[in-house]
């Protein structure tokens, strides 16, 4: 009996592995580096050690694995080819193909780390108990996932979720990372949220502590609005408005029960439900005005149980 | 063997019945009128009766029938509930379990009529080939669909694909029909485009033929823009600058494999296909800017065609 299966998270610096039974139970986790020299050709290699490291000290066989769900940082094809992760080195990389060769040909499942975090967090965190859920991630960038009836929508071009890049702002003069302008990264990212500050601050006298902060971040940002702050208050207005309004046009297409807001910034807290709320329900149509809003619960872990999940409803 | 199927397509004026083989052939259609007295309350068994009649009409028995699918003008729950139906003065109606019990418990499978007459291009019209689709439905209003392998994303409120309440525009000074302002359909919809035109003819002294046209139509604006009419030029531009940009939105969150045109505006054709495509490309993510576009080839006939698909693929 297959009672036991692995959820890995490759990320940019480190590899987050978790072993868990096929019940969902997280059983032991660790962390491998991601060795991204010479095009990243060692980190399939080194997962796959990992895995049989682990099956060794555990005394697992192989046939009590069920198999392997694996989260990368780029576009994943419905087939599990991975095309273009530049952040791994990869060009275009057969991830389900070659991990499972390297694995004895344990079954793998693959899926892109924003869609793969969104179904962890539909499993096991803030979208627990839906089965139609949106995630965005305000990290660095914005990232996002859509799980429709409990399972990931990757897209025909590993473009499903990739809700960070509608534009939102058609009078922008700075390019994204992605070379279009006005993208929702562009503001409602940690850096974006930096960037509109910043912009803020370079057009009013207002006096506000942010002025005189020299490491200024989205979290001193959010801190410096619950304190009551006016600039830090318009800024997360500005924030509010153009994430709220994303999400009544994502709503519009595929209606979820709830939308989930995961990533770094979203540790500021309720204020950010509050704001992107405020903005959301003007601009959402009538039947989805009602749509809950919820916080992520599983921070740096939804990858892992997102991966895995993907393993068990195969 | 259940050889048969019916598709039905309930619209405000007459409901598109169609007889098909469970291969897919339409087999035989007519059409019945839909009767809006009363609250409706006559519209589901007459349907169930010209059903019976086309049984006993074609010597079908009971079990030679999987299924019937309907597709209707309004919100539809994942159970098959309708939710408040305006075109047609339903409340709430069970209408998966009410048309079984009329129909001696033959399996009803229920759908909104966008969201069905996508089914129906992404199974046998402009969608032909592909699993993954949206429709646009260019008409009195701007409908759609997602169609995500080879199913409808009906939506948690039933809302999903109703991508013509998307807010393109944030300083529109008219209300649309859903009570909200700048949503898609005021520019790119049939009424929408003649809209649009007033408001330039308005604030242009441009010699144009549309300035003559009493009956000013979005036929004849893209008639007169094929003409090289400089102002219906414009306007043309200025619907597919919306429609293209929300498309590129709506591509970012389900990245499709083709966008199919439909409904009485994508008459005009090629025109329609160039245009979007203009301010579509600009505006997508690199990874589904190579998205396809096409033309809807179904007609009124999509319904049923999606409508009985429902039953087909259950």
């Amino acid at each position: 009996m297959a009672d036991y299966a692995f959820g890995i998270d490759v990320g940019g610096t480190t590899v987050k592995c978790g072993l868990f039974s096929t019940k969902g139970e997280l059983l032991d986790s660790w962390e491998i580096p991601t060795r991204k020299e010479d095009g990243g050709k060692y980190i399939l290699g080194d997962i796959a050690e990992a895995i049989r490291k682990k099956c060794t000290e555990k005394e697992l066989k192989k046939e009590d694995v069920l198999g392997v769900g694996i989260g990368v940082p780029g576009p994943v094809l419905e087939d599990g080819i991975v095309n273009n992760c530049v952040n791994l080195g990869w060009g275009v990389v057969d991830v389900k193909e070659n991990l499972s060769k390297l694995l004895d040909d344990i079954p793998v499942e693959v899926g892109n780390d924003a869609n793969v975090a969104a179904l962890g967090e539909q499993w096991k965190g803030g979208g627990r108990g839906y089965k139609n859920v949106v995630l965005v991630t305000l990290g660095t960038g914005v990232g996002g996932g859509i799980i429709i009836n409990g399972k990931i929508i990757p897209g025909s071009h590993g473009a499903g979720g990739e809700i960070g890049h509608i534009q939102v702002e058609k009078n922008e003069t700075i390019p994204c990372n992605c070379g279009k302008k006005g993208c929702l990264e562009q503001y409602a990212s940690a850096t974006g949220v930096v960037r509109m500050a910043k912009r803020y601050l370079a057009k009013t006298k207002k006096a506000t502590v942010l002025r005189d902060d020299e490491t200024l971040s989205a979290k001193s940002i959010f801190d410096a609005a619950k304190a009551n702050d006016a600039a830090a208050m318009e800024v997360v207005e500005q924030f509010g408005d153009r994430l709220g309004t994303a999400l009544a046009a994502i709503n519009c297409v595929v209606d979820p029960e709830v939308v989930v807001i995961g990533g770094g910034v979203s540790k500021a807290g309720q204020i950010i439900l509050d704001v992107v709320q405020k903005y959301y329900i003007p601009a959402a149509f009538n039947a989805c005005r009602n749509c809950l809003f919820k916080l992520a619960e599983l921070g740096n872990e939804a990858g892992m149980y997102g991966a895995v999940r993907m393993v068990l409803t195969k």
